[in-house]
């Protein structure tokens, strides 16, 4: 896969501008675990997603964790560069969750870039579009969906991001996706287990039957 | 107060888009309580406030709020343009808390203004990054603050707001601004009541103890 396939302006980029682009790319591998990316004052630039995953998260000062939305290959991190727009006010950190390969453009060069052509600033808008839509869904789910429904829905998402029904995480992971306690997730997939719906064994969670687990979604 | 005062990015246009802009603006005068845009159809265009206050919320399938951010005088309402921008997946509405006036300009006008310039395509990402920036700031006090708290809080901003320590408002309308239940408010209310912080009256909260309460906050 080439750089200019992930980067759906590279087209309407004038010559200088994509030499500009071609002449200060860096690729950059991570492993799985590494934190890529953290906090504001951290703009290391922007991150095209050339194969892996990335997960952004928030944290709290007592160091608990809430996952806003993750990143997948041809996805583009923009709040790595939040240094870019000066309205971005908050802090998030990103991290592989497998080992990931990016093309990094440096905050600076993207930030010129976008100053001065339109094409680049919208498509930079539609970006920044995206991430907030993900953050507003989330908002939805913590302020009125049930943790049954998240707990659910998260397994469901997992299995299939992961091709397969057996998902090897623990409670307390995903506990930190959703912002809860271990106790609490252990509680609802014991229960979950009880009703046929998982099988769960030491790092394992089989799902045993999604089509009740998407009915527990969407109860 | 002229529109472009309130409209930054106004001298880095051409003069064709400031022509354009100034033979499309509309002035509009919404009352208090009027709902001035609500979910992603209603594209009405970019509101610039020229007086009065506006809050942006969530509604849930029951009917429950969250108030998101407010926007008062000069503030530029994005979201009420959402279909400018196509990765804009939410729906937000819109309601006016005071008597207000806003100048318009229709979406599709911005739109086209937007594609072609640069400056204004970095301007709309500022004002999109800072909405993002409250959302941002609410999931934090979602997740992570008690109820003691964001109440403490929300009724400090009232009183800044509003430049009295005397709040009309009923416990009902905290609740749906904070996405709570009534019931809950009502208890924090007197449990602060108790404690010297406000005093408690039919349709009004007066703050008695304004550092207190901001111990209540940095606690």
């Amino acid at each position: 896969m080439e750089f200019q396939d992930c980067f759906p302006v590279w087209e309407k980029l004038t010559s200088a501008q994509k030499n500009e682009i071609s002449e200060n790319l860096r690729s950059r591998s991570v492993k799985k675990g590494d934190i890529i990316h953290s906090g504001n004052a951290d703009c290391s630039g922007l991150f095209v997603i050339k194969s892996g995953q990335l997960r952004a998260y928030i944290l709290s000062d007592e160091g608990r964790e809430v996952t806003l939305y993750r990143l997948f290959e041809r996805d583009i991190c923009l709040l790595s560069a939040s240094c870019m727009i000066r309205s971005i006010q908050f802090d998030i950190t990103v991290e592989a969750e497998k080992d990931t390969e990016v093309w990094v453009i440096p905050a600076e060069i993207y930030k010129k870039i976008m100053e001065e052509s339109a094409p680049a600033a919208n498509a930079t808008n539609e970006i920044m579009a995206s991430r907030f839509s993900e953050v507003m869904w989330l908002i939805e789910q913590i302020m009125w969906k049930s943790m049954d429904k998240r707990i659910a829905d998260f397994l469901l998402e997992e299995a299939s991001i992961e091709h397969t029904s057996r998902i090897k995480i623990t409670h307390e992971i995903i506990a930190n996706h959703l912002g809860t306690h271990r106790e609490v997730v252990t509680r609802m997939l014991r229960y979950f287990q009880n009703e046929g719906m998982v099988k769960l064994a030491r790092g394992t969670i089989t799902l045993t039957d999604q089509e009740k687990l998407k009915s527990v979604c969407n109860a």
